[in-house]
């Protein structure tokens, strides 16, 4: 690589993904630890929420939304999505043109790093929990370890809609958590959930740790571009923020994250 | 019309769709009123909610459905969804294959044929509040009538979670209905509603009348065909249900409203 190649190669963004807002508690997490990254989010509105779509569909949309963000220029793409994560294989991961880091196996390496946590709670859409990818995971690097899973599939759209605290998170989440506070270690898996963190907090108690994807995820994405030899060294470029299908909603939020200066820009993924 | 024209046309079967599974309301309303009718369901579950997704993306959804209706043999369409009803218009209209009738139109005229309701609300998804379509349409035919718009977008979701009855159904309804005990009807904008209407009931008390759109819409149905001398007379064929994206909620909610024989079949809107 020549030192023009390795400077634009450092320079280029890392391209961030979810169907809808989730994501962009990775994106901050990133921001938070690797404040010279570039950024470019796109929201996968057009098809949200993907916790309720087939995974073939999931399949499909990823491809999309990967050469998006590879023709984007980006060096590194991460699937801040679970729904996204959890139908990551082998086969589809050959089929894109940019290395990947999912927000599922940063986490399961972490827990089961942790010896000291041996009953682990996971929650998460439908889909993820459908899937069983963090109990099939865990199970495989600590046999030891128990693990009990379960669907919470209102909370990403309460989040969505700002429902994530007070009363109704309150009583939807006690609903949920029921039996949960004899955990070690609950895993949110779903990007949304570190919004209801100290909800849930408060429902569980101190004993049970809460695990979520922004701050091991970049770290793990800190660990790739450093292996990449593409950590960026000088100040970045603007972030950039892409949705499928442009709402209202989203733009509060982004700005909510990462400031006012936050403009949104339309990519269809479809030709309609 | 031959003789075997019009029986063709008679047993032709009425097309019904919705983004998921709210539109069974109608649909079931649909059977009360006419059990000789075939119906063909269609549920877009790949772009699911529709409430918010923007308006020219709903507009495609819809021409490709009736698209698929029409070649699935149907005599008339029901956009049994309210976001869907709301984008409808004369040049969308005029490029669909079959006579439509929508959730909205009939809804309107009831109340608005109505003198003694004066102060009417109206909820439902953030799309079809933002549209204006209720306010614009009653005003239109009343202009001494005064309409309130709220937009309660978490409603369809916990319907479709199967959060509609209980203590989270009560407490999230309270908040979203708060100072609409003093109206004289409250209009159901959303054809998941109907399946919370004890609930609303129980909070805003006797005094204001729920409108919701199946019986309305059944009365409209038949009073359509009639005019089109295609009201069936015989045994109707089997009803059909077809999703674009096959989930087992689907499946269950659809055996909810017309029984265990129920079997989805998947038809994707999108080439992939």
């Amino acid at each position: 690589m020549s030192k023009n190649e390795k400077y634009a190669a450092e320079h280029a963004p890392i391209g961030v993904f979810d169907s809808g807002v989730g994501g962009l508690t990775v994106a901050s997490g990133i921001e938070g630890l690797l404040p010279r990254e570039a950024l470019i989010y796109f929201g996968d509105t057009e098809h949200l929420p993907y916790g309720d779509k087939s995974t073939h569909a999931i399949r499909y949309y990823i491809k999309e939304i990967a050469t998006f963000l590879a023709q984007s220029g980006c060096k590194l793409i991460v699937t801040a999505c679970n729904s996204a994560s959890s139908v990551l294989d082998n086969q589809l991961l050959s089929e894109l043109p940019l290395p990947v880091i999912d927000v599922i196996d940063p986490v399961v390496e972490a827990v089961a790093g942790n010896p000291q946590l041996k009953k682990v709670g996971v929650i998460g859409t439908r889909l993820t929990i459908k899937s069983g990818v963090y109990g099939s995971k865990l199970r495989n690097m600590r046999p030891d370890i128990e693990v009990v899973e379960r669907a919470t599939p209102l909370l990403a759209s309460m989040i969505e809609e700002g429902f994530h605290y007070g009363d109704v998170a309150h009583l939807v989440l006690s609903r949920y958590l029921e039996g949960m506070e004899e955990l070690d270690a609950l895993i949110l898996g779903c990007t949304h959930y570190p919004l209801m963190k100290k909800t849930i907090s408060a429902i569980l108690g101190d004993k049970v740790q809460l695990i979520d994807a922004p701050e091991v995820v970049a770290l793990k994405v800190k660990e790739k571009l450093t292996a990449m030899n593409q950590l960026n060294s000088t100040a970045p470029n603007p972030h950039e923020f892409f949705v499928s299908d442009l709402t209202e909603n989203f733009e509060q939020m982004a700005q909510l994250f990462f400031g006012d200066t936050v403009k949104l820009q339309e990519h269809s993924l479809t030709e309609h």
